[in-house]
């Protein structure tokens, strides 16, 4: 499957009429029928009729509709290597972790209902998406911040490990699954009370 | 609605013919017609069938599918309280993260059935189950292996906290959703990695 990375949102907007606007309101359109209505029920139709475009518009850049949806996630999925780092271990924990948890509170519904429409390569494609898109490279960014805070000393050496670098990860998605919306308190609690005496340095080590 | 407790699998057998292997029978058949055939598909006939037992066989005891089904994996889940503790941290701590690997890998394919089924009262049925029968009584088990090891000097005083007794579960949840099954070797990389190091006494404290 080709993706047209080369329009992706985070290129300037072409000079056709509507360009960024349009793209946003297509790609909108997506996420919230699929909250709303389901996988089965999205067609490239009634994606073109919520964005007020024609159905040939949507042909002129994408085959299908797996095709659109995976772009509408990628647009909604921010990078997380545009995430601003600051330098300050606790600050830039927070920022990873609350970043993880927009993404997930913005493509959750729209992404259960995918998976939820059949069990075989639809779903994969989302777990495949989340998987390089969202949770791979916060492990690598979360791993790069305890580095950097090995240097400043921040950090014990051997707690820059896979392993650490999803605790705070795994610990929000655990909330969100079993008591609900992770909150800017639950992610500074964790930080305080679970990831900070994980990592930093023993007194007399 | 009413559960029969009273005739729940670990009371001994009635003197019925087939007491407990009836029961056990239709339980299984219950858990893998969901995993197979979804929800929506099974039926009290469905399950009569698959235990070669009479549809009122499984109306005496059950008024529909739901408490069938809620009973089925009342079954299937084991009863955290049931699981046999040796004081010692890192033991008992592999005990019940296994125990909590092995309910979710039993019962995970069924629930999610449920859960995909609808999204209303179904799922919420599934949430508090598992919350009430898995999550809620491991985080009491793990906050009193957490409270143990205090005594004996394995734990310092101020981990024993809800989110420091939740940081095994849910390295092993995320793990099953981003990377796959959870192996022993997981689970132990997780005990001597994070948890340990997280709530040992620091030397010169």
């Amino acid at each position: 499957m080709t993706r047209t990375r080369a329009e992706s949102p985070h290129t300037p907007a072409p000079a056709r009429r509507h360009g960024r606007v349009l793209e946003q309101a297509i790609f909108d359109a997506v996420i919230e029928q699929l909250e709303k209505f389901g996988y089965a029920k999205l067609t490239m139709d009634s994606v073109a009729a919520a964005a007020h475009t024609g159905k040939a518009t949507l042909y002129r850049r994408w085959a299908d509709k797996d095709e659109l949806i995976l772009d509408a996630f990628y647009n909604a999925l921010p990078s997380p290597v545009a995430i601003p780092l600051r330098g300050v271990l606790r600050t830039d924990l927070a920022t990873v972790l609350r970043s993880l948890r927009d993404a997930f509170d913005a493509t959750r519904g729209a992404a259960f209902q995918i998976v939820k429409s059949e069990n075989g390569p639809k779903a994969a494609m989302v777990h495949t998406m989340v998987k390089e898109r969202v949770t791979d490279p916060c492990k690598k960014l979360l791993l790069g911040i305890l580095r950097d805070g090995v240097e400043r000393g921040e950090v014990r050496a051997d707690a820059v490990t896979p392993l650490v670098a999803n605790v705070g990860s795994a610990m929000m998605i655990y909330h969100s699954l079993t008591e609900g919306p992770v909150s800017d308190d639950m992610i500074n609690d964790v930080i305080e009370g679970v990831l900070l005496p994980l990592v930093s340095p023993r007194p007399s080590a």
